[in-house]
């Protein structure tokens, strides 16, 4: 059996030397980081346990892909860029193959994005996959909650509901071919964080986060924070290649509340509809004009004919589903 | 049921108006920290399992009090001043009595040492506490496990072996007086974070550490990221005050290899013993010498007469013990 400082050791240091901003990484009480000067750091942390977030079984080199995205997805929704990040790992036991694929997915990741791990910490136990996350912004350019103004255009990345549709072909509501479940269950397990997206949006956008529960409750915490409503056209909104085939009661179901796409929803004035076409370009990611802020508090959806959708809607809560 | 955002707006919102370090807390994507200009940001995470590092039926608020003294410990073991922490809750249900006692232990913990929770997440699941916390410090300062010289003397703050004693006694191995069992749980239950001789330590000690897994092993990491050994004695390790009164085979054992005290264990060079002493008075927190660091590597055990004892040691690891 591996002992707890063999399993550190031998999955999970990356190489840094040469780069100044870690002065320490794994091995001391703490981790050592010289914050660039001028710039703020943002800081999230999230938690992600077996059966809750992820199947049991689930493959290990995407659970550690995904693990990370989730938190890269929180910066993205700052426009922060990745600096470093914690982990800490519970684990029933210290399977030699299951640590190897988890620190690949986990690594490759965070190599694309020049993320260091520079602490953690290991504990037998029910798995729990626990990270926290560094970036860096100048300050006051944050894509914050409660800076969504009235007359904002509201935007999406990329395409919403398949990781959605992926868990309705896994939990058998619905019936895919082998490749669209499997197409869609990319989407679910390898989440794309867009970082690029983020950073390319200051200065521009004014409100943003991570779509992490579905559209319309992550929406109405813009909402809220911003003490604004919204307007939102459900047939503009980009559904994923595999969902863009079903029925329209289907795609604007999973576009609206399907969670786990990782895509960001964002606000900008109708003057920055360029600049975020531009972003768009420049990061390689979609963007799609949905709705408009609007200064009547609540959420508003509208059909392609702008007549009023009644739909009953309700946000994934870890603690009020089953 | 409470959903999870009331969870978390109702048991863990400090208020921390007016402090321009946090320009973002709780609720959005990310916190925003202002790192003060030219401080070096110490940064650690200890997740805490229930069954493992704490009994499943612990009480909330003692439970709350030492998963964050337990990351206040780290920061101490560096020499830095708390700044900030991010807290991953996973609760099996959402217990309004059990998160009003777990918050009242934490908060007032991180009120004493001005440590700001500036995020969190909370999901269903096993009980797992996972905390990050942000520490600041001059560049240059850190005492780090690297850093013991030749000729250092050995010191540990406070007591030890109290914690290991109370752990004895819910095992049933040992009996104790209800006094003296509660006296010893209170050092397993709540231990104190050295944060003040942590800092009053910058420029004095070379090498530190906390204890949480035993002396001789976390002694070892000192020894070993050193390249150095060392020369203790046994007999003036400083036994908490329960664990005195036992045989001095027990308090020989159990200083030498109880975890969970949270106490320092630093090298400082001989010329500086007087400017320990004072580092102890100044932070009110005993200090006492035990042995030197050498050359030779390797941990010899020493009793008053100078005479090698032999003694079968093993630190804690939670993947090799049951």
């Amino acid at each position: 059996m591996l002992s707890e400082f063999d399993l550190i050791k031998q999955y999970f240091v990356q190489d840094y030397a040469g780069d100044s901003r870690f002065a320490l990484g794994i091995g001391d009480d703490c981790a050592l980081l010289n914050p660039s000067p001028g710039m703020q750091l943002a800081i999230s942390t999230d938690a992600l346990v077996s059966g809750r977030h992820f199947f049991a079984d689930a493959e290990p080199i995407g659970l550690g892909h995904k693990c990370l995205a989730v938190n890269l997805s929180d910066l993205a929704a700052m426009g922060a860029k990745p600096l470093a990040f914690t982990l800490a790992l519970s684990l029933p036991e210290a399977n030699p193959d299951w640590l190897a694929g988890f620190s690949q997915g986990l690594l490759s990741l965070a190599n694309l994005h020049q993320c260091r791990l520079i602490g953690g910490d290991t504990t037998k136990g029910p798995l729990n996959i626990c990270i926290s996350i560094f970036g860096e912004l100048p300050p006051g350019s944050a894509l914050r909650r409660d800076a969504a103004q009235v007359g904002d255009d509201i935007w999406i990345s990329g395409s919403l509901g398949d990781a959605r549709l992926a868990l309705a072909s896994y939990w058998k509501e619905m019936t895919l071919t082998d490749e669209e479940h499997s197409q869609a269950a990319s989407r679910m397990h390898r989440p794309t964080p867009r970082i690029a997206l983020g950073i390319a949006l200051r200065g521009i956008a004014n409100a943003a986060l991570d779509i992490s529960d579905g559209l319309v409750g992550d929406l109405g915490h813009i909402l809220d924070r911003s003490h604004v409503g919204a307007n939102l056209d459900v047939d503009s909104l980009p559904a994923g290649p595999v969902l863009k085939k079903q029925t329209q009661e289907k795609r604007r179901e999973f576009t609206l509340n399907g969670g786990d796409d990782y895509e960001l929803c964002f606000t900008a004035p109708s003057h920055q509809r360029q600049a975020v076409i531009a972003a768009g370009l420049a990061s390689q990611t979609a963007v799609t004009r949905v709705g408009i802020i609007e200064a009547e508090l609540g959420l508003r959806l509208r059909d392609t004919n702008a007549e009023a959708i009644n739909m009953a809607l309700t946000s994934f809560d870890h603690f009020t589903t089953p």
